[in-house]
């Protein structure tokens, strides 16, 4: 049996609003650790890690290990039923072919089951070794959604340079190029839906890493595949 | 003659963008009692029924009955022009083929002429009769509107059942199955368009009655078919 | 060499977006007076004339005079990069084929450079004469968009008419007409993107000029040929 309580339930919808664009259907794992997925998008360039701990739920029982296919469009439809200030309550019996997702008003005064179907997904868990990686950049999450707003008008890729000064996106289209410095120690000035600030990881021969902390609780982790040499050479020159 | 003067005419900007979407074309009933409407909708599955009494208007004039037909979308088109400060007038003349809506701002600096061309619509009133209803639920309509929206996301009917708890709404389609419950006592909290609160009324064999009051001077009702008993078994079983 | 530096570059956005809809690619030129622009739009029904003059700049450097041709819309695409309170430098080399655009954030956090590929337009500089003209209406820039947008929904055309009393703006569609009338001494109430006042000026042999100040600096004026007699015939009959 499986019982996870969360109180701010509006994390999980917003969870799910920032993978459902990329990822169509995945396997949800529950254990003791927590509720967590690992899915490749549809393209196999990006790969997706959440991890929710169990410590962040008010109440978790997961008598077994469990893997829950879901369709994450029929998910998202569900919880977008829920109010922002909903407690979510994720419940599911050992053998079922359903999910159920409860949703509590703060006052009590409504209470919500949506029951969705569970479908056999095969997934292969990739194992993620850690790396040292060469370039930290932590900086506010709705400064890097912008920039990656703004070059996605302008060019299909972009080059990430860091060093001790700041950090570099530069990227080229038709219409021209683009290069844009953001100087280090740039303060957090604003908010975005899901986490205030965003961390990019990079090496030279390692997919880079965008995670998103989620609250106090776990992560977002974007893993993504590095362009072949022949492109970032034709940006470079 | 006819000569109506609205002053809160965002009253009627409102009330035509709860109808438009359901009926197209519609006899708007003019009388010494209130400028009224009963039209169904195109599926003949909802009928609407409107009244705005003559005692909620600053000035009415109606010298004899008289039925204007109008396209709903042609005069929401002209009413979206009105502002919504705007004190709005309808005018029309024995035997003409036009209806004029003037619009006249708080400070008088703006004065509108829209004349809207009349048509032709066969039309029958059908008689309502007064029923007893079984149960009747009270809630605010932001909360009415926002469960069928939710609902619909799920499924393409819904089940209303009522006890003295409380309110249960219902569906089920591809992707599962949806029960929302409203408990009694739900204090309104929010504003919506046009009217604060609804009312549904319901009895086994009789269409619902959904109805909103609109401000101390009428209401619209929806009278909502009820589907066959198949499909209610289908959706309860 | 070229430099021109606009600490309110948000000017430059609002001016952009007022032209690109009617005007695909253009020359600007860059003088020691100023920054300007004039155009056709496609149908050759407005002329669209901009100045921005050297004194608003924070820095103006025009070594000689130049023209860029550039195509409005993807200059838009590279200005919408730019944040709302960031300082924008217009940048050219002589005898280059591109110009760069550099937005500063405020506190200089962040520095973007922005290139665009220019591009050889054919164009010829009409002379516009000074005139005068019967009737000048200067009005809140958002009461005359408003009208022109309310107006638009019921015609195609519009007959402006100005009397001491006030200026009436009609037209006539299929679904019937309208007749707008604002009176004199309307007070400015509101702010739009790039004016708070507009100016119509009128004579019954010469195009309509509708000129929206920018700031201290300059102006965007709009040109608009009467439509043919026949026309004007057929409105007011």
């Amino acid at each position: 049996m499986l019982e996870l309580r969360l109180v701010q339930g509006s994390l999980l919808k917003k969870v799910l609003e920032s993978i459902k664009d990329l990822v169509t259907d995945a396997n949800f794992d529950c254990s003791a650790t927590g509720f967590s997925l690992q899915a490749m998008d549809s393209s196999h360039v990006a790969l997706v890690a959440l991890l929710l701990r169990s410590e962040g739920f008010e109440h978790y029982r997961c008598d077994r290990n469990i893997s829950m296919g879901m369709n994450l469009n029929n998910m998202s439809k569900m919880l977008k039923c829920a109010g922002n200030d909903d407690i979510i309550t994720i419940k599911g019996d050992d053998g079922s072919d359903t999910v159920t997702f409860m949703f509590e008003s703060p006052n009590q005064d409504k209470i919500s089951d949506f029951e969705m179907k569970l479908m056999d997904i095969d997934s292969e868990h990739l194992g993620i070794p850690e790396a040292e990686y060469h370039a930290i950049v932590k900086m506010p999450s709705s400064e890097f959604s912008r920039i990656c707003k703004d070059l996605s008008s302008i060019g299909d890729t972009v080059v990430i340079s860091v060093t001790k000064e700041g950090v570099k996106f530069s990227t080229r289209g038709d219409i021209g190029t683009a290069n844009i410095v953001c100087r280090q120690n740039k303060t957090v000035d604003k908010a975005t839906p899901l986490s205030e600030s965003v961390t990019v990881s990079l090496s030279s021969e390692l997919p880079v890493v965008v995670e998103y902390k989620i609250a106090d609780m776990g992560y977002i982790r974007y893993y993504l595949a590095p362009k072949i040499e022949d492109d970032e050479e034709e940006m470079k020159s």
